[in-house]
């Protein structure tokens, strides 16, 4: 927050703490990070997209973190490092360093008699940690958090306002939780009787383990097993209003963006990327390092690699020139239409 | 949950629960329930689809329930029913009773004095309910869960943490209510007043009304009607994330898939399903029995037992079709173009 | 609700309340409001949508509001005015007056003691208000809501039972936050760094400003900015499960209906539409008045005024005309075909 005020620091410790080279003054002081557009004279940019390479010529900001590969320029202190958008997230993480809270257990907190809350722990006022459930070492519980009956968070991990994780599932140890996420509702399953008529409900008697380093958006909603375990791999990040469904497994780095969805018992694999708003159908999987572009539907196995768009999903060049092709294609009836009239008089002249 | 450990059960009156002939060893005695790959040589699983056939073949469960006509086995005890599916969740929830709380009000519960809770009832620490609200005999309010003024929540209705169910709102009997969901919140209803400028926000004054055996999924939204109801009809299953507007009226025994949205004073008939990330607009219907596929788009009115895919939805063999097309459709335009040229010749030629 | 009765009034007195001229029985008595098929004999309604025209001429209610250019009809009253459907809502306004609460903090809401509530404001029991926060005269915080540390809400705000306003987000004046909805939680941004691997998150350390008037639907999600500020404008409607990523910029009076989604520093201008499920990807502007259909995926800016439907999104006159020839798309292409054949047959004859 612009209010937590961080002192200036030496730019040569800036770039010192990322491996960078200063190509220019070496002695300047730094107040804070800013985009190239918004940073004041005392400020530290980065450029790592040549679409604002007319920005880096304007910036006002005292320095710019740049890839090895920028000529320097009169008059613009550049630090040279392998990775200018990581570097940039690194020294903001100087200026904006992680809250801290008091360890301790608010009297106006409902903790069980048999939870295990480690004193290093924070559970806030109206937070909820039930029987059987445990807190790692440095966790942050804020209020309204719902913890279950035998449920664990690991060392570290901040669980937002309002977030709940239901009866036995595990959290591991730095994740990011948002508020008002659910973890461990019951999955969607139902076997129609038609006798009745009711749609039976099959006990969802599994849970979901959650592992380290993954972070969570808000509102986004992660499934226990019908039975076994629902799985989000380490370093995975989910964004906001996500659904991942019973006994889907996500592999370790994984990035799935806002209001994607995740059928039951899918296969996402390592360092997938699902942009905005794509559906994945059940009992398919997503192979390592595939893409899926915003607004996709994955109804088949996508091999290793792969990038895919459209709904139904195809192959991403293939989406391309379909699509290009989309806005004719009335056009292309018309046109069809036509010739198919100059054929067959050309048939008729023919044998007629 | 895993822990919640289950003394096993003889396979007889497994079969007998659920009126199967066992063909094989009616002498075991099961511990549990699992998927076919995931079966232990004391687990009972089932198999409903010829997909996982050869599963079937390998399985290390104990018995399997099977279907009437399918071919009994050297090996593998086989328990014949009509529906397996069914029979499965039958069983399985002999081995996962539902979760049982002790009746009564927490003191640390906020009840307004006026309100009426059923003895039987569970109100747990840090949920709300609000004057003149009604809770009936063995529901249960997980903490965090808010019950507006006025509103009311039938015999053996869960409600899990942070739910919220605003004033005046009926909650049938056995309705499960998952955590985020959020029942009659105020209908998107303004009027553009030119004068001012300003969305003139419209009096979001009716109720939603949800009957019973009804289950909504986590972060689900249904909107308070403008005057009147919305109406989630009995036994009616939505999933997570749904969205179901002001004065909808959705029939009774429907499913509504993960991230399915359905528009202000849309009619969704019975047996319906809509699948994920579906969305309906305003004031049609869709019809008894109609099935639409996931990401369709449902702009007009739906006749009883449709399928319907696509965005905008269509017969749904036509867009599989229509899909299947749409990746040559580049390649079509370029056809369409040469034709006309070779057309164009043959006519020069012709009258030349 | 329908449970807080209020006392008839003379048509003649809501007649003038908008401006409205009686043509019929100007001494009628109205007890409440009403849609045309539903309304009572002592109802209003009105007709403001061709569509209707039919329930006018059956409608059960005491008068209805019209269009001054409606003729006027035997045995019905009407009441003509310029713009039926805002009178409308400004009469039912009248008979639906927003819900009032005592003023004053409840002795069992978690308030620091550095946190400045006004008099006249409302905070319930359950609800959180960190430290430095400040909340407005008339402002209601129901149960479950958490405002966080330097948040500040304006007079005359509602946030609704579990609503989450993170550390320094701004709320204006007469706000109307619903249930779920999750203001300031970290936007989604990650540099990926693969020496470790990990996606190492990039400091969310802006905020959330949401100026007068602004409505937000249930479980919808606004997220902080990285730096700076995500600002929703003057009067905009946010409708339910709605995510608004990191440093958008939403001018005034814009609709975003439920489900829709905007990618990061992606700007929406000022009236602008975006339907239901609508996905606009980040860093691109979408201009004054733009309306876009459901569904659709907005890749590029959007000039002003435009009218857009489709994934990707393009002239929604062109996308209907494209979307009503793709059903015929299969059958295109063996015609297609067929014409090729032809074309070969008479270009052997002629040169065989």
């Amino acid at each position: 927050m612009a209010s937590r005020l961080q002192s200036p620091r030496p730019l040569a410790e800036l770039a010192a703490h990322v491996g960078g080279e200063i190509v220019g003054d070496a002695s300047l002081s730094i107040t804070g990070v800013n985009g190239l557009a918004e940073a004041g004279p005392s400020e530290l940019s980065f450029y790592g997209n040549k679409r604002y390479r007319k920005q880096v010529d304007q910036t006002r900001a005292a320095a710019v973190l740049v890839g090895a590969d920028v000529p320097s320029r009169e008059g613009v202190t550049f630090v040279k490092v392998a990775n200018p958008h990581l570097a940039f997230a690194k020294i903001s993480a100087l200026f904006h360093p992680p809250r801290t809270h008091a360890p301790g257990v608010s009297d106006r907190a409902h903790v069980h008699a048999s939870a295990r809350v480690h004193p290093e722990a924070t559970v806030m006022a109206g937070a909820t940690v039930a029987a059987d459930a445990e807190v790692g070492a440095r966790a942050v519980l804020h209020p309204g958090v719902y913890l279950g009956e035998g449920a664990r968070v690991g060392e570290g991990s901040i669980l937002y306002p309002n977030v709940v994780v239901r009866e036995g599932c595990l959290i591991g140890a730095r994740v990011i939780l948002h508020s008002g996420c659910v973890v461990g509702a019951d999955g969607f399953g139902f076997a129609f009787d038609p006798e009745v008529p009711e749609h039976y409900k099959i006990p969802q008697a599994g849970i979901v383990r959650i592992e380290d380093d993954v972070e969570i958006g808000a509102c986004s909603c992660i499934d226990r097993a019908t039975l076994g375990e629902t799985v989000i791999g380490r370093g995975t990040k989910i964004d906001n209003l996500v659904q991942v469904a019973h006994n889907v497994k996500v592999g370790p780095l994984s990035l799935l963006c806002a209001q994607a969805g995740v059928s039951g018992s899918a296969e996402i694999g390592t360092g997938v990327i699902l942009a905005g708003q794509v559906g994945v159908v059940g009992h398919i999987r997503v192979g390592d390092l595939a893409r899926v572009g915003a607004q996709s539907g994955v109804a088949h196995d996508v091999p290793d690699g792969a990038t895919l768009s459209g709904s139904p999903a195809m192959d991403h060049r293939a989406w391309l020139k379909a699509s290009a092709a989309y806005g004719q294609l009335s056009e292309l009836v018309r046109e069809v239409r036509a010739l198919r009239k100059k054929v067959e008089a050309l048939e008729k002249e023919k044998h007629g």
